[in-house]
């Protein structure tokens, strides 16, 4: 094997691939890029065995000659060596061969390399296949999606199942829920088409996808136990998390006793100050809403008490209080991505709704919290 | 105690004195600024008790108003929340008033912060003399003397006296030494007065002081066991590192076989992509000199080689080869702070001196490494 190819433009295909190489792996030929030259592309594999992503460098592009000099052949190499390597170099063309079973040479005109390297044989036989139900969403639609969802998942491997963001459609409409029991994010999205389809994908693999995309179009391939995006030269194959996603739809409470309607922003920051003098790892707030006033408070018994009041608002209700973790509030705020918000709630102890005046896509419920003072 | 005060103002003064702020203390006053309201100006003390900074924010400077509606008194208030809340309120002016004895309130137009506070009279008392011998430095002197030789002190707690920075007079010529033992860096600076001294500053404290800097001169007053630094409104007081700083002179040698005078940045660049392979925390790299060409390496059993050819240098001597721990020999040739640097050598096994061709004032030591390849 042997190439002299454009020094960024496997670079970036490259950094995109790394993003499935773990640090820690119990096979290690996944510590490496699995490099094969074939005809007319260079196809750059990698894999933690969860998540595999597979990005195709062509010969040539748009009459460009993006490799040239090459003869077939394949390769394992240590992604984190070559990777740092094609950064550092400051060349705009290097070249990459084979010299012995052992041993890959990467050069420029200044600089050389030996790497040592394994056959390609020694690499896993992964699955990748591409069978299975297709969806395309714009890469813009695919990544309001997942910053309307992603954060809402649940971080704790004791629990797999809600660590993914479920997907579920039985008709026209895509629904993508994602909770960690205190709180759940709900996104209605519609397709072209019909589909049948529920599967949990793993929500860390769909904010990497999410953070590939740069305009264009994403095709989403759901089959049994995975699913495959597929993005310009790049496939990234995934895991689907087995079990049964918990029924979201019963924390959507329906009627409410108090709405408020508030400028986003305005009521993030302040809150924002509220809680600084918060300690404790979830910062509680006190929401206290009148017809006349909405204030925003927090007390901490060794530091002091802060509180803030929002003059411009549109309250429905009784006077009110309740309070809440104010990041998830916050973050529930964020997703809902416009400049006002409402927020529709049904009791002190009740989970309430945070969403868009005009977006009605969206759903975010948030859990309140008991506070003593 | 209350005035009300431009924030911006204060926000830049209680983030000066911030610096003196520790994170653990046995003295829980010492988490506190000391805010003394007096009759012309506010005083903000902080302290670690190794390091003590003391600000003053004048009630008038030319011509303008700074701090408006003032009673005197004093108070002690948490350090970082008092910190915290004025960085991140937004209003131009706020008002800081003792409500009682252990409660001062914080406030601007939307919000209000009580925070729990101590009487001035429980904070430590401070030494806070400034007698003894005067040296004056431009900002940008001092700050080049400090870039010249911090980076070379230890940073191991295990040798107080090395993790000080020695500063000698005997007569007009200052000499600022840093050792680690495995390195030395020397600067000279020409003082308008003759003084005599000999001080062991803290390495962290003279760094933390030329980050204060911004134009303007810098008086150092260096008493028996303490050392002051007087800047603008504010005075940085600390103690000095008893015990007896290395004869560093000893660590110079004198005549060289083989002097090497190349490009800085060209050198640096390719030494740091050699060591790109070095997974050990001490990267080592290889020098090669002959008439013909220069020649940097470095190698590693597990993951394999590299190499980089410079072709633009003067050499005088036999053929050579060195070895060395590549960051030491970075951080030489960044405080040389000249476009062409001059690396000369004894031998193999023998300390080599990095310096500037244009400027004398400053010098570095390296200690090779033994390599076995």
């Amino acid at each position: 094997m042997k190439l002299t190819v454009e020094r960024l433009e496997l670079l970036k295909t490259l950094t995109t691939v790394y993003i499935a190489i773990g640090s820690k792996t119990p096979s290690p030929a996944l510590l490496n890029f699995k490099l094969e030259m074939e005809a007319d592309r260079l196809v750059v594999t990698g894999s933690n065995n969860e998540m595999t992503i597979q990005s195709i460098l062509p010969v040539r592009r748009e009459e460009r000659d993006i490799i040239i000099n090459y003869e077939l052949g394949a390769t394992l190499i240590s992604a984190r060596y070559l990777l740092e390597i094609v950064r550092k170099l400051d060349s705009k063309i290097i070249t990459i061969e084979i010299i012995d079973t052992t041993i890959v040479k990467i050069r420029d005109d200044k600089s050389e390399f030996k790497l040592n390297s394994m056959r390609a044989e020694e690499y896993p036989d992964l699955d990748l296949d591409v069978q299975g139900e297709a969806i395309e969403f714009s890469a813009e639609d695919f990544k309001r999606i997942v910053a309307q969802t992603a954060f809402a998942a649940s971080t704790k491997e004791s629990s797999p199942i809600i660590t993914a963001i479920n997907v579920k459609a039985d008709g026209d409409m895509l629904d993508f829920s994602a909770t960690d029991r205190f709180r759940l994010a709900k996104k209605k999205y519609q397709c072209a088409e019909s589909h049948r389809i529920e599967a949990n994908i793993p929500t860390k693999t769909i904010v990497e996808v999410s953070k590939l995309l740069d305009g264009g179009v994403i095709r989403v391939v759901i089959a049994e136990n995975k699913v495959v995006f597929i993005y310009e030269g790049t496939k990234v194959f995934s895991r689907l998390i087995g079990g049964e996603f918990p029924n979201t739809n019963r924390m959507i409470p329906s009627t409410f006793a108090n709405v408020l309607k508030i400028n986003a922003a305005k009521f993030i920051e302040a809150m924002q100050r509220v809680s600084l003098l918060v300690t404790e790892t979830e910062s509680i707030v006190k929401l206290t809403l009148t017809e006349d006033e909405v204030v925003v408070s927090s007390r901490s018994e060794q530091v002091g008490s802060a509180e803030e009041h929002i003059e411009l608002f549109e309250y429905n209700g009784n006077p009110f209080t309740i309070s809440f973790n104010v990041n998830y509030v916050i973050e529930a705020i964020k997703a809902a991505m416009s400049e006002d918000v409402v927020l529709s709630f049904v009791g002190e102890t009740s989970l309430f709704k945070v969403t868009s005046p005009t977006d009605e896509s969206v759903i975010q419920i948030v859990t309140p919290v008991r506070t003593y003072y």
